[in-house]
This record gives structure tokens, C-alpha cells and sequence, in this order.
């Protein structure tokens, strides 16, 4: 059996295999991606963002075990986690002596957990993950979350690519609110208030609140699921419209408190997609940026294939003496005859 | 008198119109931009990176008032501040009622601070920041502060930039330290543990130390100054080279302390990179990188000109609907007949 037959029968053992090349973008790696495609498309996204110490591990540990174990007649789903959130305890915490809290999920083997090394990611960072999540999505995994540290640009781009993007954030010193600060409350769905039986929970929401009242809507429609809080962003896109209001759930994930609400919550969220067609939308969105991420590597390949080290050595020279600028020598090394 | 005429005159509105419009990525401000590069090359670029809530403002406003009123009988430098850092005072905090602390530097016709809008950057964040760098150093910024937060790759990216980076770190609940887990240790020039006066400040300065002893020394070769720390890297690269150790200097930047002794190893560092030929060595670096991002982003406004939109809508559906992988798409819009 060949390693797309094995991850399509959901092998752990090549699956792990495959996420390996692809981390390492070798050529056979990237050539399976290409097998599995076709069996892509299924799996529900979830990105899970915020800064460092707001607690994003613990409270998707707890959802994963939610999902597996869900406290109604519900049926269990399988989960897959990526982490690539440098400050994750999945990643690299367990160097530090961090308490590895999702040790309860292993052996369970309708869990996969993926830690991934954020620097020197060959392929680059976002292509990389969409790899990865490419290939659980294809192994039949049905929930995918995908932890980052909401702080870079290249994190958000990521979170972007979720269906659905849960924005996690703890009661601070003052009245910082890390997720205004980083500018991420605009791409949440969801926003979670973790160790809300810290001191400061009351003023974080309330600050929450007012952010989101205030925020730009520009991907959102709201949409109403049960009660409706009070201060909140609501936008009606058209009367017929069934539109989604961001709401702010407060959660300990350390004891596991406010779980089943955040697990509701991405259940009305992924319904609210299906139903208003916004899941093909982001579904849509999220390949255009990876084809053209894909595409700016091709080309950029391809023209160094095409020209000379000795011509861009000279090229550059010219460009490190300033007897040139950088759009100058750009110029000549696309147009300059040294590209055939 | 044109932009450029005024920028080298050093007019500071001149300077601010046009770091917008590079901002903006207008077609003129590009062109100034091109005009002025000749003039660039003569500034020290530092670069100061750590996570949020280290103190990296203060520490950053501290050290530009130092280099403005030197202590001993050195004359003044001028100093320009770039902050990338979401989470900065300098950038955005002050919606939040942040203190600016930065204030005592305004009116002060030697010292220029700009923050940066990280999200929406047309341009490209590190394009941009290249940019702003440009300005400043054309019109004859001697100190140019670039303050990012240390949490993703581009931030970490803009911090290579520099000639010389400052990781800044703080005593943290129990012995989490947050530039090991961001992978920041490694491009660190100049380490400074600040809020020294804080708990766990011992603590924090040993595990810092034992880090950079097994931290892979990739770039930097060691450099006796003064005395040399107990348990420190020191990698000789040859017999006759000069070498660089990385030092870890403590301040407590609310109120100015250690300081002086964080400027002396800014142009200690100097001294070494002109010393060892190590400063033309990160400057060509810096260039090259520049000039490949350029490179980049010009082959794909190329292509995308080359392209109609009916072809690229038509794979893309095929795409959608998984007819195609990604790879194919790239294929058949690059070869297929659809680039002319």
C-alpha cells in the first residue's frame, strides 16, 4: 500500500510520514499532497488565536476531549490539532517543563495532535499548515483546530484560513486587551474569555464589548442564536438573511468550565455557514490563497532557473555599491536580458 | 523644492508625507523612495524584539534619550524610532489610555518616532519597515530604533534586519522564558532582562544564560568586551578573527537604570560589526533580502497583468471543485496558454 492509500485509511503511522515531507517540502511529499486533494474538502477548520498565556492549549485540549466525549446523544467526532503557536505546550513548552495537559488525549486514537516547528518551515509557514491540515482533512479527520499565537501577520493569515476562528483572551493587568492591541478581534467568530475566575474578567468583557461594537464589520453578517447580548455588533446584510452575532463566551479551561458552551457554539457557527452558503465562500477563499501563495513561489522558481548566478552576483553588486536601486536592479534581472 | 530635496534636508514634514505614501505604497512615494536610496547606508539600525509587556517601549525611549544627552563627553546622535509592535505604546496603545511615555522626546527636533499600522500594509510589512528605514536613514538619522514584537516570523524577520538586535526579555511566572519558546534567542546581539527589580529576576538571568550556552551560534562569532560572563557561548572562528559574546545586561527601564551600559554595548556591537567587516556583511544581507522580496512581488504583478481574468476564474473553479490540485492550477496558469 503506497503512503496516500495508508493516510486515506488513516495509517497515524503515515500520516506522520507525510506531514514530515511536507514540513520538509520534499519533492515526494508535496507529490502525495497532490493525491490527496481530491479527498480534501470535508473537515471543519477551526483556528484558535490570542497571545501567549491566555491559555489556548488547555482550552483546546478540553475541546478536543469535549468532541470526543460529547455530553449529550451526540455522536463523537474525530479531532485533529495543529499547533503552530511557538509558546504552545504541544510545540516546544514541554522543553521548558510545561506541564504536557493534553497527555489525556493521547492513545485515543480519534485524536491526531501535530506539533509544528515555526522557523526554518521550508515550504513557509502558512503553506506548510495548509499542508497539514490538507492532509487530516483527507484522513477523515472531522475537526481540525489549529492553534497560533495571535501576534504576526503570518499567524492571522493563517487563523484566516479556518472556517471558523475562535479568538481567545484572559483578564489582563489594566485594561490591556491583547486581542485590540494585536488587531485580531476582526477576524473572530467566537470569542472566548478563558480564566474568567481571574480578577478583571468582569472589565475584560465589558472592554470586549465595546471593541466589538465599535469594530469594523467587514467579513461578518450577524446572526442570531438564542439570546442576544446586549452592546453587541448586529449587522443585517438583507432582510432575508440569516446573519451572526460574535458572541463573548467566558471559559476556565484549566477545570474544564464553559466548554460545552464553546462546543455549542462552533456547532451553531459551522451551521450558520452551511446555511448561508459562507462555508463554500470561505472554503473558496481560503484555496485562492493558497494558489497564489503557490503561484508566487513557481514563478519566483522559475525565474532563478532562468538566470545566471554570475549575472545576479553582478546585479547585486551594483545594488550594494547604490549604484543602482533595488527596483532598478529588480528591472534589470527581469527585463535586463540576463532572464532568457 | 522637491520631496526628495526636503527629506535629505531632513524637513520633517517632508519625511512624514512620505513615509505615508510609502505606506501606501503610492507610485510616487516608490519613485522618492528609488531617489533616495543613494543617500542610505550611513545609519545604525537597531533592532529591539521580545514579547509583549516586556518593556521594549520604555527600554527604546530610554536609550533614544540617552543617545540625545549622552553622559560622558560624546556628542549627541540623532535618533529615529520605528515601532512595528502592535502592542506598543508608540503604535496604538494610546487608544487604550497607555501611558505615552515617550512624550519628554517630543519637540525634540533630533529625535523622529513613527509607528507602523501592521495590519493592511500594502506594501508588505518588511517592505515597508525597509522603506521607513530608508527615509530615515537618508535624511540623516544616525540611530534607528526598530521595535517589533518577537512573536512571528515577519516581526522576527524585520528583526534581522538590523545591525544590531536587542531580544529583550522579563523575570515571567515560574521559568517560562518567552524568547526561547518564540525562537528569538538566536538572533539576539545584545540580550537585556528588564524589570530587573521584578521577582524571579535571578532566575530568569540564569536560564537565559544556560539557553544561549546550547543555543545553535549561527551568525554571530563571540567578541571579548570587558569581562567575560561565566557559562557563555564563545565560539572562535578563526585564531586572528575578533569575536563577539552576547551579553545579558539587566535594567529597569521605568526608571532609567543600566541603560548606559546597554548603550555602550549598542556601540560596542558597532565597533565590532565595522571591525570584523561584519557590518557590510548584514548590510548586503539586508539588500539581497530586500531586493528578493522586490523580486517576488514583481514577477506576480507581471504575471497577474499577463493573465485574464476569464482564465484565472476558470481554473480556479476547476480548482473549487477539485477537479484540479493546486499544483496543476499553478501548472495551466503559468504554462496552459493562459500567460501570454
Amino acid at each position: 500500500m503506497n503512503l496516500t492509500a495508508s493516510v486515506l485509511a488513516g495509517d497515524r503511522l503515515a500520516i506522520a510520514r507525510l506531514m514530515t515531507q511536507v514540513e520538509n517540502a520534499t519533492k515526494e511529499g508535496l507529490a502525495e499532497l497532490e493525491g490527496l486533494f481530491q479527498y480534501t474538502g470535508k473537515a471543519h477548520i477551526i483556528g484558535v488565536t490570542g497571545a501567549p498565556g491566555v491559555g489556548k492549549s488547555s482550552l483546546v485540549n478540553h475541546l478536543a476531549r469535549y468532541f470526543r466525549h460529547p455530553s449529550q446523544e451526540k455522536a463523537p467526532c474525530t479531532v485533529g490539532v495543529i499547533a503552530v503557536d511557538p509558546s504552545s505546550p504541544f510545540t516546544g513548552g514541554a522543553i521548558l517543563g510545561d506541564r504536557v495537559r493534553m497527555r489525556d488525549l493521547a492513545g485515543d486514537p480519534g485524536v491526531f495532535i501535530r506539533s509544528m516547528a515555526t522557523r526554518g518551515s521550508l515550504g513557509g509557514l502558512a503553506n506548510t499548515t495548509a499542508g497539514l491540515i490538507q492532509i487530516l482533512d483527507a484522513a477523515g479527520y472531522q475537526l481540525i483546530f489549529v492553534e497560533t499565537v495571535g501576534a504576526g501577520q503570518t499567524e492571522v493569515d493563517i487563523a484566516r484560513l479556518a472556517h471558523t476562528t475562535l479568538v481567545v483572551e484572559s483578564p489582563g493587568l489594566g485594561d490591556d486587551i491583547q486581542a485590540i492591541k494585536a488587531g485580531i478581534l476582526e477576524i473572530a467568530d467566537i470569542l472566548v474569555l478563558n480564566k474568567a475566575d481571574h480578577p478583571g474578567a468582569e472589565i475584560a468583557e465589558s472592554a470586549l464589548r465595546n471593541a466589538l461594537q465599535f469594530a469594523p464589520v467587514t467579513q461578518h453578517n450577524s446572526y442570531h442564536h438564542g439570546e442576544k447580548p446586549k452592546n453587541q455588533k448586529k449587522i443585517e446584510i438583507s432582510v432575508n438573511e440569516i446573519s451572526w452575532t460574535i458572541p463573548i463566551l467566558r471559559t476556565v479551561a484549566s477545570d474544564g468550565k464553559g466548554i460545552a458552551e464553546v462546543a455549542a457554539q462552533i456547532e451553531c457557527h459551522r451551521d450558520y455557514l452551511i446555511t448561508t452558503g459562507e462555508w463554500t465562500k470561505r472554503d473558496q477563499i481560503r484555496l485562492q490563497s493558497e494558489l497564489e501563495s503557490l503561484l508566487q513561489s513557481s514563478l519566483m522558481q522559475r525565474w532563478r532557473n532562468s538566470v545566471s548566478e554570475t549575472s545576479y552576483q553582478e546585479v547585486l553588486n551594483q545594488l550594494i555599491n547604490r549604484e543602482i536601486s533595488t527596483t532598478q536592479a529588480v528591472n534589470l534581472l527581469i527585463d535586463g536580458g540576463f532572464s532568457q
